[in-house]
């Protein structure tokens, strides 16, 4: 979910900018998280917060085209969440709200991504990537824009929608 | 989780009391869910509530077996759960209270557990062992004991540990 349908940068820059008086640059957290960056370790703890993945900003254009998707294919939302054990209820209503025709069947909240199966993972952590058994693709997002890996990288969903629906 | 670790069967049959003025027996409810009883479905709403999952009893030697397994191979928990918005929280809180030793990491919670690949599946829900890749293993609830299946069938937490670690 996070950088591939919910945009989890904007709310941690907020937190830093409020704890550090200061909003980072994109030079600087490029190839990070906000909480990578010097001194800011602490701000990582907020994903535990109830509430904090209840009113992430939407990934552009994901909606739309996860639903071209959930139309034609088999689509299951599958999301590190167990970690954060109020972030499942969170995820639930933010699906709910910004992705409403995706079943709860079709949700998977785990810890370890490689127990799901499938022929497609979209993701942006090249390490789940190669948990996975299928086709991997890489989602572009701010803390892996400098990894070189050798699985197919999409920057955003039209060219995700290019891939699955182009001739 | 329900009926192979937790026991759902003890809440509901405390909540069918109190509705209806009178405990079922044995002989009413063997073959189905307290719910299925007749005029009881709107009980199965009771899922929904915030706690309902908090706490549930333990199956009888699940914890013990569970640890067992769990030192030498790669136990995940596998729970439908993303139908009831509340119970993830509560099913953490409950792992980590009688399983302490499972990592967030090898927890699962789905709607459809036919994303999840494996050896072996222990379920009490032989369409969820039939969805399954690797071997299904039947855990005997009150709700399956006439079913009658291909899946190999274990009454209680003992057997599977016998069936595992028996010589």
């Amino acid at each position: 979910m996070d950088e591939v349908l919910a945009n989890n940068y904007p709310k941690f820059l907020d937190l830093y900018e409020k704890v550090f008086g200061r909003r980072p640059s994109e030079d600087e957290y490029m190839g990070g998280k906000i909480y990578d960056l010097p001194g800011a370790n602490d701000l990582r703890k907020s994903l535990h917060n109830p509430g904090w993945f209840a009113d992430l900003p939407v990934i552009d254009n994901a909606p739309k085209i996860v639903a071209k998707l959930y139309e034609k294919h088999e689509v299951f939302i599958v999301s590190s969440a167990t970690e954060f054990k109020h972030s499942m209820f969170d995820k639930m209503e933010w699906l709910e709200q910004h992705f409403p025709f995706i079943s709860h069947k079709r949700i998977v909240f785990c810890g370890d991504k490689s127990i799901a199966h499938g022929d497609y993972l979209i993701d942006d952590k090249p390490k789940n990537l190669s948990a996975f058994s299928g086709e991997g693709l890489l989602f572009t997002a701010p803390d892996n824009v400098n990894l070189q890996t050798d699985f197919p990288r999409f920057d955003n969903w039209l060219q995700l929608d290019d891939f699955f629906f182009g001739d």
